[in-house]
């Protein structure tokens, strides 16, 4: 079995991650906060940029995470559960074979689902859209190019009575 | 019974519009382009900024419309189908209370629904989410500001099979 990577977003209704960088989560809904847990639990590793781990460092401190940074010397075991990483494909994925990750989430922000979705890291996509515009902000993908990525719907659920919206699609 | 705004845009599920201002709407679903053309049977007016309205000349020259512009005249008739104004909402307002417009379509692009959220003109929104990514481009709104706007979602409607998705907020 080949290892899958499925990347988990939050997004306003207008496309938006964060209002900038440092930006929390605290502006999504409880029941997609639950639902995040619970992939997560079911997930052996999380790719995720420096700058969100950052915004998240406590409740992902127990988990396995592989954090992408420019700034990584090529791989570096900070603990048993954390590894900084160069944003290489090559060497992400020895990481992966050498370790037997099967479930791979990639947890963000707009650069590590960029890179993901650029290199063919990212074979399923659960995004939440709540019923919010920022108006502004940090896009899902911040690409510096049209990636024109196809996607097919597997499924919707609305998770509250807002409106917020749990979509499902496959690469 | 008051003048009604309802915004109506196709977008990408990473929240673009278009790739840059001159981009057309050639990646939209027929499903959508259906949609757009009955809404817009049904309006009174189209409100629409002068790059959109310029990417749809042609299929615009039959309708009735405001074109907002920041060059305009104060008010300009072009024709009797074709008034253009300036961004300023006692303006537009002005000519929509005289003209009787209850049923009022808001075409875009970014900078028409954004000036349209910041100034109570748009009490709905018809959102369709193509299911492709680009990666970069232009976002739904365009803000400087965070508007913190929240949105209920009314229904949502699969349009094909691809998993193009209708979803209908109000303010």
């Amino acid at each position: 079995m080949p290892a899958k990577y499925v990347a988990i977003a939050a997004i306003t209704l207008d496309g938006k991650i964060a209002l900038h960088k440092h930006h929390m989560s605290n502006w999504t809904s409880k029941e997609d906060k639950t639902f995040l847990r619970a992939l997560l639990n079911k997930s052996d590793v999380i790719i995720v940029g420096k700058n969100t781990h950052k915004t998240a460092e406590k409740p992902l401190s127990k988990r396995n995470c592989l954090v992408i940074s420019r700034s990584a010397r090529r791989l570096t075991n900070k603990s048993a559960l954390l590894t900084y990483v160069k944003p290489i494909k090559a060497e992400i994925q020895k990481i992966i074979r050498a370790r037997g990750y099967k479930n791979i989430v990639v947890l963000g922000g707009a650069q590590t689902y960029t890179f993901c979705l650029k290199n063919d890291m990212l074979d399923e996509l659960y995004l939440t859209i709540e019923p919010l515009a920022f108006g502004r902000g940090i896009s899902l993908f911040e690409g510096d190019k049209n990636l024109n990525a196809r996607f097919n719907l597997i499924s919707t659920k609305q998770l509250n009575k807002a409106g917020s919206l749990l979509l499902y699609y496959k690469k």
